[in-house]
Parts: C-alpha cells; sequence; structure tokens
C-alpha cells in the first residue's frame, strides 16, 4: 500500500516536553527543552499495513523499512546501498573472551564505509522532499563523508566543517564528491558553532547530531536489521561507541516500536556505551547519577568518531542506559589499538578504532563479571579501518 | 536439500582440452594446455533441486548460491558478508551520457572494500575443506587484502606478494590481519615468479589468479546476482576493468550455467574489457584479432588493479569478448581520475581507479557509437576509492 500525504507519519514531537510539531515543514529541535524532536508514527495503522515477512522479501536497504521512515515520496528515498550489513558469528574471539553467542555487526560495508550512511540517506531523503537545496553539517569526519556522497547523489550542495586533523582518507572522499569542505581549527564544537552561524546566515539545512528529527529514523534500521537478524528475539547486550549517541537512541526507539507494533516481545538489550578515557563524558555521567553530562575538557582520543565532548542528545542517551539496565564503560587509547589488531586478526575484519573500542569495552565487562557466558553479545563495528590510515 | 560428497559437482576439467581432474583433490591449471580448470556442475541436479524464487529469500551473501559453488560442507563456507552489493540506476550520469538506462554495480561495499572479496572467500573456504593450513598469493593489492582477511577469518596463514608501491591502506589492511607481507620490487608478474616459487617450495596454496579452479566461482557470484537484479533478463552491455579477467570469465560462466538451468533465455550482453594505455595487453590483441595476448612492457599506471602485464586466461578473456559479441577499450590515466571525479560527484559513488576506468570508457563507446541510447548498461566499480588515497 502506497501511503498519500505524510504516509504513516502521525505526529513529531520533542522527546522531553512532548510538544507537538508539524511534519509538513523542515524542523530542527525543540528551542525550548534544547531537546531532539522525533517522528512518532500511527504504528496500529502500519501493523495493519504490513507483516515482517513481507518487509524480509523486499529488495535490500534501509528504505524496506519505509513504513517506518519519514520519507513519503518513493522518487525521493534516494539511495547508495545502505543498510542489510551483515552480523557475523564471532566465533574465534568469541571462544576466546569465554562468549559463546558474540556477533560483530559490520556497519563497513556500507556506502562511504560507516554506519553514517543510514541517517543522512534518510536526512537528505526528507530535505529533498521540502526542498533543501543546500545542506550543511558539522562533523568529526565520517557524517561528512556520508553527507557528501548523497547531497551528489542527490544533486544537491553541501557545506561540511570538520576538524582540520581529520584523516586525510575522509577529507578526500569529501572533496572528491564536489562538497564545500571548511577545516576547523579546534573539534566537532568549534566545528559545530561555525556550521550553524553559517546555516542560520543562509536559511541552509543544518544536519548536526540530533538537531534535526530524520538522521535518528536512519540509524534507527540498525535496530530494526538487528531484531530481524536475530529473529524478532532481541540479543541480551548492545555495546555501541557513543559519540553522538544517535545509532543508541535510534535503536531503543526502533525497539519501542518494534515492541508496539507486536513483532518482538518487552524483552530488551542491555545497551552499553563505550567511549575513551580521552573523552568520556557520557561514562562519567551515568556513573556519577547525573541525568544530563557535562561536557569533557581538553578532549583527546585517536578514536575521532567517539571524540564528542558534549552530545546534544546527552539526556536521552543516559535514559537509555539506565531503562535498559546497561552501563557505560571507557577504554585506553591504547586498549582500543590493541582491539582493532585483535578483530582483524582474529575476525578477518580491518575496524575503525570506534568499532574496535567495542571489543576492548566487551573485555572490560567481562573482567567485571557484567556479561555472563551464554548470552548473545552484538558488537557494533561502525565503519571501516581503511579510512584512518 | 544438503547434499552428501561432492555435493552438485560433476568433475572439474581443462578449459582448454577438456582433461578431467578430482575435485577430491586441490587442483591447481592443467599443465599441459597451460590453461586453467574449471569446475563442471550437475546442473539437471541443481534444476531438479532448487528455484530461483528460493534462492532469492535465503540470507544474503554469496554462499546463498552454495548448489553452483565448489563447497560442500557448510561450516566451511567462511563468510564475512561478501556479496549482494547493490547495482545502483545512474539516473544523473546516464542522462548527461544520453543512456537512459545506466546501472553501477558497486562492489565497494564487500567485505575488504572490493570485489576481490568473492573469489578469495570461495577459495579459502574450498581451502579449508582440503586441510590447507597456509594460502600464498601474488597482488596488485586488493586481492591481497581480501585473502589476509579470510584467512584470519578461517584461522589460517597467508603470505602475500604485492608490489611495494602498492597503496598504504592496502598494505596496513594486510599488516593488520596479521598476514605475512612481502613488498617486491616489480609488477604483480615479478610478485607472482617469488610466490610461486615458495609455494612450490613450502607445499602452501597458490591461489593465484586462475591457476586453481576456486576463485572464478566466487567471481562468477556477480553474474549470478546481476541476473537476479534484472528480473533473469540480462543487461545489454557490461563494462568490466580487466586485469587478470577472473571477473569478465567468471560471469560468462555463471550465465551459461543459468542458461542451462533454464532461469535466463539465450540472450547474453556484449561485454567490454577496459584497460589503462599504460597496460593494455588484452586490447591490443582484441584488436588485432590474435587468440592469446602478448605481455605488455613497461607497464604503467595509476590504477594498480588492471596494471597485469600478461593475464594467464588470456585466451579465455578474447574467446568471452568475442562470443559476446563485444570489445575491448583503453583510456588514459587521465580520463580516468576525470571519470572518477564525475562518478564521485554525479552519483556520490567513490570509485576506485579501476572502477571509474569503466566509465571512462563507456565515454569512448558512445563516441563510437557502439551503444544505444535505450540499451541497459552495467558498469562495475570493482572497489572503493579509499584505498588510493
Amino acid at each position: 500500500m502506497k501511503p498519500a500525504g505524510s504516509g504513516f507519519i502521525d505526529h513529531l514531537c520533542c522527546s522531553v516536553c512532548e510538544k507537538r510539531f508539524s511534519f509538513d515543514e523542515l524542523q530542527t529541535y525543540c528551542k525550548e527543552c534544547q531537546a531532539p524532536i522525533f517522528v512518532v508514527y500511527d504504528l496500529d495503522a502500519i501493523k495493519a499495513s504490513v507483516q515482517p515477512n513481507e518487509v524480509k522479501i523486499r529488495p535490500r536497504g534501509i528504505w524496506r523499512w519505509w513504513e517506518m521512515l519519514p520519507v513519503v515520496d518513493e522518487d525521493r528515498r534516494v539511495s547508495l546501498g545502505e543498510g542489510d550489513t551483515p552480523v557475523l558469528k564471532s566465533e574465534r574471539l568469541g571462544s576466546e573472551l569465554g562468549v559463546r553467542n558474540l556477533y560483530i555487526k559490520d556497519e563497513s560495508q556500507n556506502p562511504t564505509g560507516t554506519f553514517k550512511a543510514r541517517g543522512l540517506a534518510v536526512a537528505v531523503a526528507r530535505g529533498l522532499e521540502l526542498g533543501v537545496e543546500t545542506f550543511v553539517i558539522p562533523t568529526a569526519g565520517n557524517a561528512g563523508g556520508a553527507l557528501a556522497a548523497y547531497t551528489a547523489r542527490a544533486g544537491r550542495e553541501a557545506h561540511i566543517y570538520m576538524p582540520a586533523d581529520t584523516p586525510k582518507a575522509i577529507q578526500s572522499e569529501v572533496l572528491a564528491s564536489g562538497a564545500n569542505l571548511h577545516l576547523v581549527d579546534g573539534l566537532i564544537n568549534t566545528a559545530a558553532q561555525q556550521a550553524n552561524e553559517i546555516a542560520k546566515k543562509n536559511k541552509w539545512f543544518d544536519v548536526s547530531t540530533f538537531k534535526e528529527p530524520y538522521r535518528v529514523e536512519g540509524k534507527k534500521t540498525m535496530g530494526l536489521e538487528l531484531a530481524e537478524a536475530f529473529d524478532w528475539r532481541l540479543p541480551d547486550v548492545i555495546i555501541y561507541p557513543t559519540g553522538g549517541g544517535t545509532g543508541l537512541v535510534g535503536m531503543w526507539k526502533a525497539f519501542a516500536e518494534l515492541h508496539e507494533l507486536g513483532w518482538i516481545d518487552a524483552k530488551r538489550p542491555r545497551m552499553v556505551s563505550v567511549q575513551s578515557n580521552g573523552c568520556a563524558p557520557i561514562v562519567r555521567a551515568f556513573h556519577s547519577g547525573a541525568e544530563t553530562a557535562e561536557p569533557w575538557s581538553n578532549a583527546d582520543t585517536f578514536a575521532t568518531g567517539i571524540c564528542v565532548p558534549g552530545a546534544f542528545a546527552d539526556r536521552l542517551i543516559l535514559k537509555t542506559l539506565r531503562d535498559s539496565d546497561g552501563t557505560a564503560v571507557q577504554v585506553a587509547d591504547k586498549e582500543i589499538l590493541t582491539a582493532q589488531q585483535e578483530m582483524a586478526q582474529k575476525e578477518g575484519i580491518f575496524a575503525a578504532p570506534e568499532g574496535a573500542a567495542t571489543l576492548a569495552g566487551l573485555r572490560k565487562l567481562i573482567d567485571q563479571d557484567w556479561i555472563k557466558s551464554d548470552e548473545n553479545v552484538v558488537l557494533f563495528n561502525t565503519g571501516s579501518g581503511l579510512k584512518y590510515v
């Protein structure tokens, strides 16, 4: 069934105060709460319209979940083949670590080599639908590469603000696509200031993390795919490298929606955030019991994707970890490097440092007896190590 | 139905003299003809056992075609999620070039970022099945990265011989996986000499291009997927960057098998080889009418994957081009660079130089009126530009 008008979208609302926003206009975030806006679907209508088995046999990629995505016009669903990345059983690492059912979801097999493709595909598609000509993004690197690719594919303009010390491969990818690359003297928060200013001045669409409602919907598909891969019984533990937290929050939203659809039961994974010792605002806030995270001073880690001193969705990330009975763990850059080698040597996966950090985090959780040997554990390799050579 | 013994394999035979070889032992090539050995399947049995719709709904990846692959034991089918790469409609480039139905099969979304994953997955799997402990390969780069990953995943040893000037990203990928990297002063033919010698001396399994029967079976899956993507009516033209030619010959074999199965009709695509001006032995031989290709002297192109002065399967490649009413075209490195930018800027695909070469080749064929505006044309992007930064 093809939807008309606003498809299966019921409304948009602030994730804190639940104030409603129109779906027909481009939205940013709730200025009163300084919090993200979420898309709310008419799940009863979706339930009556589609079954899991139907979604399963559609052509591969994130758009086979279109009923649960905020893009109504089929022709606007810009795609480079993102999504449907493999969930790889990790027999060798698993048996060494004493975790019999260890899996790695390998997001490096997305277009542009990282999980960022999912969110930007949806944000660009929704932008197209609402007439956006120019997109702007502050980024630690990979989200910029993804925006550059999707705007090129869609024939739109992009301005990308990233730290000057972002790996060369990522800069080259952005430049190749013809996007406008602005190198910034500072971290992603400095890039964000500059991007926000220029966006406001020129009325460009700013797709900063969680400052628009669409990227998180794209990232949500990681959760949808995981549920399907585990035959609609979610794994026990998900370990996720946390920068801006879009994937973590997105998956949690996906699970809630799937539950309401009746496709999964009430069981949820324990969600774990991994950060680097050099920038661990979420870990610090989680263990101090705080509801929000103080920005991290002098942030520094070679895992640039998780070098995010202050996440805009800190409140949502912390709530997700707690609601799930999860935790947050920090690891040293040296441990990340070791884990990167281990993942490559034991499983043949040349992971990005952020992805390798999840394995380093797993080791800590095993040492703390936080994980039982028969639990299903999923690590997210969020990108390819090739981008960091 | 799970097969016993040799599955659906009927026999192995020389691609020239048709001499038979045992499937139960590790095979190399026909020493008398200096030609590749092919796997021959019992296609009548496969036809009776499986239908296209059944293959379609199996879990993604090359192994959903297992009846047509030479690995019998399900547990040996080593995998990193290779295959089922997207076929992307290229609306913007297509309309600019006046080719309405232009597609890019994006092989960069394979594990290790290139199409090499397919062939090496199958060769390592069959090696495992036959008790191989150590694999050796000469490579222009990407096949080495793939072998390193699959042997790591399988817990086996690899020795990789590649030119010292191979891009750093590829070298890093090999080293990360713990494989033994041997840098060679020369091109892939020099690497091949050294690899062959060490393999012979130590009785290691040499997976040089076409010097064993299994990699081409893995590459064949590109043709199987393409047939399925086009709803079992093959496209009119396939443009393929040609180094060793495994993919070209493999797809041609796939089409013959699918035809015999009755899954496609007699129509075949016109197959086109693209090479660089700096190393074009197949193009030269094709247009001179020769049945084999003289080795190219002083080969030199930045598209390292097609810098293959003498392909072992030259006879098969040339025969495929001619049997298909295809052609061969050479392009300048400068044209490849321009095409790489075009593909990134118009379609958001940051292609490897070899992949971009197909677009440069397409331009020449359009100039020659060799392609009609309403034909279905497929370009193969064989890898990610990220590996060449």
